[in-house]
């Protein structure tokens, strides 16, 4: 039986959402649970949840890494936190997937450090589906692993970001775009009009299709699978769009309120809008690179999503998605010249 | 009488809204309207639009800068463009501020060729207002003008768009911020890191107030009176912005067709939503950094916005906008060590 670690102690509400995606995962996937935390903590809130003969086991670890901890902290000075101890379940071979809600910076850093990257792949990225009007997903990645970037990480944040939506997500010969500020391949800053040229360059032997430049206005429109930028970009058009999609709903919920009540049904459609655009029904991230799958689920994870977690991590593993993306032509060739595009591995940026 | 300078034939829809901008500009703001462009179009234009004695004049340019050419070819081929003939009279001294609805690319790059810059100012930006919660807007920049920044140039960006909301919005000590991914100092990537530590070092000479690091979900709240980014970073929130506030508003039409039809009063509400987001209402772009006031209004500019425009370049000109930018302690060293942080002058990236 397959067995997937859980960070039991990361999300905003640990352990019970923790506990209660655990018990689905393993009565619906069959799968097993490691649970990795408190056990004293966890025993009793397991039973309580009504865990009776449910594949879990508990994998110990004293310490919890703070969501406000930086990396290099948690790294240096939490050596049995339950992170710690789930990533080293996932190198030893012990699971096959690592799920967390905790703290992202923490989980990029030890994953990237402690499992290394996929042979021939520079650094890994974050990855998201944003919702679009299309209601086919679209997979934003980096979204804040690397905030410098160098023009051929892009080119394999586009592989692995493809082999993702094909592999997970059923797309046949996804479609990928590179985020810049007008269409035309001339358009955009140094970083990715070189990657443009990348992206060309490696396209006939692709499995996907790189359609090119998209701009901020395509990311909602669903005309495309992947949109690949670097970690600062993505970051703040994650965020800029969590803050505008509050700021629409709180002014039409003003307007409203300055007229007559509206009706029960604008109120659904309100609500329905909202659930969609919801960073935490959406799921959270997955962390693309390294040769076992780490999802980072939202650290207001609820049961549902942890459990939908373990699901992709399950998948992933069974789609042999990193075997995919070491197979990319581009990433066997850095993996023969690792200091080609200047893209050594270097922790720096995520402390 | 001041004269301002309008590019007639800039905009998606010219020369009506231009010339309905400018009738209303010569009779309510006590300025002469310079119309630029094609006498033989104008002239039945105006008259038809009911042009007596209101303060117009037309300066005739034979050539019009279309929207999709790009700036280098304009500036190169098109010597008797409107575009070309406006910045010449601004540069002549004949008008003290130039409107258009014409490209953005080809204007930033005419005004920054032909006009050059305020003393000590590397590069100029782009400016626009965004809607708030609080009702009070927030100036981002640089949208577009500068693709790849130097930590020098967003310091500048700082200087330009406090002096913009002070004298013109009439904001007292503005609040100004820089978008990046975390609020603390050693969050973001290379160019925002260093923009902190030389934003911070200033700080104590500037009448305005730098309170640090600012994130994506903080554009919309209002609670900075400006926001400083690089171009490419500032492009894409605004077309991500443009394009997620399409796609939610349309996903809340189609949620209600799915149910009852909605009431009157929350048709209206989604429409004074819409209007409150929507770009052409909101008006266009400022280029500061230039030695005279040049508006970008929206090529989709309404008479009203046109008039709006000319509005703007006047008090532009009367608060003597760019001798606040020039005074700037930080801008006068430079001007006497232009190569320090090389921030050289350079087009290349507006073409």
């Amino acid at each position: 039986m397959l067995q997937i670690a859980l960070d039991a102690m990361g999300g905003d509400h640990a352990p019970a959402p923790e506990i209660e995606g655990a018990l689905l995962a393993a009565r619906q996937l069959g799968v097993k649970v490691l649970l990795v935390g408190q056990p004293d903590r966890l025993y009793p809130a397991l039973r309580g949840a009504g865990w009776t003969t449910e594949p879990i086991e508990i994998l110990p670890a004293r310490e919890v890494v703070a969501m406000d901890e930086t990396a290099r902290q948690s790294i240096r000075t939490k050596r049995d936190s339950s992170l710690r101890v789930g990533i080293e379940a996932l190198r030893q071979g012990l699971a096959v997937g690592f799920v967390s809600a905790g703290n992202t910076g923490a989980i990029v850093a030890a994953a990237t450090l402690w499992l290394g990257t996929i042979p021939g792949i520079a650094r890994p990225a974050l990855a998201t589906v944003l919702p679009t009007l299309s209601g086919r997903g679209t997979l934003l990645l980096d979204i804040g692993a690397n905030a410098d970037c160098k023009p051929a990480m892009l080119d394999q944040f586009a592989v692995m970001g493809a082999a993702y939506v094909e592999q997970i997500l059923g797309v046949e010969r996804p479609r990928v775009g590179l985020l810049s500020i007008g269409e035309e391949s001339v358009k955009g800053n140094a970083l990715t009009r070189e990657a443009h040229a990348l992206l060309c360059q490696h396209a006939p032997q692709r499995n996907f299709t790189f359609v090119g430049n998209v701009e901020g206005r395509d990311i909602y429109t669903g005309a495309v699978d992947v949109i690949v930028c670097d970690g600062f970009t993505g970051n703040i058009v994650l965020k800029t769009s969590e803050g505008l999609a509050t700021a629409l709903l709180t002014m039409l919920q003003e307007a409203w309120r300055q007229s007559t009540p509206p009706s029960r049904d604008t109120v659904a459609g309100l609500q329905q809008v909202r659930t969609r655009f919801d960073y935490a029904e959406y799921g959270g991230a997955l962390l693309l690179g390294v040769p076992q799958p780490v999802i980072v689920a939202h650290g207001r994870s609820t049961g549902r999503a942890i459990y939908n977690a373990i699901r992709v991590a399950q998948e992933a593993h069974l789609r042999r998605l990193s075997h995919q993306i070491a197979a990319d032509p581009a990433v066997v060739a850095m993996l023969h010249h690792p200091h080609r595009n200047g893209v050594v591995q270097d922790l720096s940026g995520l402390a």
